[in-house]
């Protein structure tokens, strides 16, 4: 019970710092959270163990980091609230369903979302596709990083054990050799020049 | 034998080209490369069928998206490179080994790495570690993708299934969606005012 109260208490001051901190959450998007969250609910213990599902690390970085990280967080979102709506059960057979693999290690079964009534699985659903909207709206904004994403993809698709593709990057080694070198010496200069102009902008005027 | 005359050419004006555009190649490393091809061998149709390994494409664009990729393709060749210095059959069982993984689907079986004799198997193991020591040194200095990269994988192995992740996912939404809406105008912002410094560099002086 106290840890219970002590949750409520912490999730309602959590969320008014983001609703006075920011302006981007619209008020509906933070109350809809909150209901989320009477749905999907683990022990006060787990939800503050120290351990988030998206480190800050790299937000704390430059902006070229920051950038693409966010624009993975985000489309790790919209697979994850994806995943989360094909789990609540179809209207018809809500209430009847056995719980979906959600439910596997639920922290609070009896409120497990796989369990929910014919009004709450709609309920539910209908708010985690807001959600989803409202991730997707954002996520466009981070278009290019989707390129770089699907880039990064293809190479750990990579078949190592080939022959072919063995032979075949060796053989498109020394462009891209040469490439990563022409890179590292053109990104230096690159922020030589911005410390430059950067000192140019601050060095007091005397005329 | 046509074919294998026109791979020879094609290699040796490939290697030629690169010698003469890049400085950063040494030319003993050129010269491994072309010994390992020698080892490594597939049908011309196969080395030219407009599918290469690592894609070209995210290195036509920007100076970050550029720097990002070129980690990853460095960090996929030393992966490449390791994987195929353990399929190098052992000093005391070259020779009498069965072909290893990479001869699965062998382009020209007899010259597979796997069937090497004890002084071959002995030279590839040392052309490739001295490849393998090239890369390493190169990926140095791309240190700072290194954080980002294990950053996505970490994203990519959240277990979407599990209530407790998906329950601390909601839970941090609010802060993340915050910060990824914040990230946007900061870096329009950025952006308009690189364009303003470079309009103010390219002005005409009137003075």
């Amino acid at each position: 019970m106290v840890h219970a109260l002590r949750a409520v208490v912490c999730l309602s001051l959590w969320l008014s710092v983001c609703q006075v901190r920011g302006s981007y959450i619209p008020q509906e998007m933070n109350k809809t959270i909150q209901n989320l969250l009477q749905h999907y609910k683990i022990p006060v213990r787990e939800r503050f163990n120290g351990r988030p599902v998206f480190s800050r690390d790299l937000l704390n970085g430059k902006m070229e980091t920051k950038v693409v990280f966010m624009g993975a967080v985000l489309d790790t979102y919209k697979k994850l609230i994806e995943h989360m709506m094909k789990q609540v059960p179809s209207p018809h057979i809500a209430g009847t369903q056995v719980p979906p693999a959600s439910a596997v290690a639920p922290a609070v079964p009896t409120a497990a979302p796989g369990t929910a009534s014919n009004a709450e699985a709609g309920g539910l659903r209908k708010e985690l596709g807001y959600i989803l909207t409202k991730i997707k709206f954002l996520k466009r904004h981070y278009n290019e990083q989707e390129t770089l994403l699907h880039g990064l993809q293809k190479l750990r698709d990579i078949k190592m054990d080939d022959m072919v593709v063995q032979s075949k990057a060796l053989w498109e080694l020394p462009w891209l050799y040469e490439e990563a070198s022409t890179l590292i010496t053109r990104n230096k200069e690159r922020r030589r020049r911005r410390r430059q102009t950067r000192k140019f902008k601050t060095r007091p005027q005397l005329h």
